[in-house]
């Protein structure tokens, strides 16, 4: 039986999403919370990684369990008992075998958060970026222009260049709003590259302190180079939801 | 010369405000910067005490530093460059010497913060009370009203009696708000006696939830008795700000 599961997560006190060797990475305590119900060592299979610090409200996993008797709402339940309360399940459902948590995804949307008054409030410490000066939203939201649509995104992609098959995406939303001294930048697309909408962000940012120009983010994007060596802290970006279609 | 200072912190990671033997309430924290800033162990005023865990966006307390040539705003850079990211200065000002961060305030305003859905999402776990059942917000507005005032509140104070000099307090404001799953209480009065925010949350809350009347609360607050022994937890509260006389 094929579960798929909307899982929560504050990134500042894990090692990120994938499983790494400290075992403290969110897909580690999500399989040992799974293995102290099930007794069975078992795989789960996230809809995308995301790097330490970077938090979540709508990742999405998939795991087959076996014919089970639990209902999802007990599996909800039973795993939330187990897991640190900086890991929240939302919501689980029962999904045909087709369904892939990452290949079954049509597109992700992220939110990346930024204060720029003269202190970052202590509340706010691990959850923004602290930007100061505070940025011209209207070149930032100029910026942001230059990104939507279907392009190379290679100078925006901190993975080795051979590493990218294929460095075109199609970004469908990013809309820059503010309230007060807090900006939040709001993306949705097909998918991301490594750390793209961090190195993104970043250059919205620089763009909007005047520190570097349109026409220099716009060639970036048109010849693939020089790759930018900004991006901006993980502690600011948010996994809001990942987009399946309709009938998944 | 006396300095006025404004400080947020989160209260998670502190014993609380006032200086503990482990040397890890936010007034040590505070003092042993200055210490390091001025080479003379040097004892600061706080408004008032807030528990462990409690967050505060506004407290306020005052130093005596000698006649340094430091400005308010070097001060500000100085402090938060030796402090944990969780405490942040965010203002410091000149005062005459006889401004007392505790005994010159007028009064405080405290927030009370609950979210009221099925889970707890990770990112407001230590800052919202997890209220289940979502209780009635008409309810609980009805409790306020009862609060309202001058009142004996004896019957929602943690204090050992004896040390209740004047068990009188008067409460200004009481405003119950939502959105969404959450919910949120501001109060304002000339002072609060030990966890009586709190404990005034707590009775609101068991009121909408149908687990108190409004009569027995009616009763604990006209006779004093018997005393409250529900208390709302410290993580969903914040010190928004103290008041002062216009002229401080």
């Amino acid at each position: 039986m094929r579960l798929k599961f909307l899982v929560a997560y504050l990134g500042t006190p894990f090692s990120g999403w994938q499983s790494q060797r400290d075992g403290n990475a969110v897909q580690d305590h999500i399989e040992r919370a799974l293995f102290e119900i099930i007794g069975v060592p078992t795989r789960i299979a996230g809809a995308g990684r995301t790097d330490a610090g970077v938090h979540a409200l709508g990742q999405v996993f998939h795991v087959d369990v076996g014919h089970r008797t639990l209902d999802p709402a007990a599996w909800v339940r039973a795993l939330n008992a187990r897991l640190p309360p900086e890991i929240r399940i939302l919501r689980a459902c029962r999904v045909p075998a087709d369904f892939h948590a990452r290949f079954s995804a049509k597109g992700k949307a992220y939110r990346y958060v930024m204060e720029t008054g003269p202190v970052l409030g202590p509340l706010e410490h691990g959850r923004a970026w602290h930007v100061v000066p505070p940025p011209s939203l209207e070149t930032m939201t100029q910026a942001a222009r230059l990104f939507l649509g279907r392009h190379n995104f290679s100078a925006f992609c901190a993975a080795p260049a051979r590493t990218l098959h294929d460095p075109f995406r199609e970004v469908w939303k990013i809309e820059v709003r503010s309230q007060g001294r807090r900006i939040w930048v709001d993306f949705e697309g097909e998918g991301f590259l490594y750390k793209m909408v961090r190195m993104l962000v970043a250059a919205m940012v620089r763009a909007g302190q005047g520190r570097t120009s349109l026409e220099e983010l716009s060639r970036a994007l048109v010849s693939g180079s020089p790759r930018q060596n900004h991006v901006a802290p993980a502690c600011g970006l948010i996994l809001q939801r990942v987009i399946y279609p309709r009938n998944r």
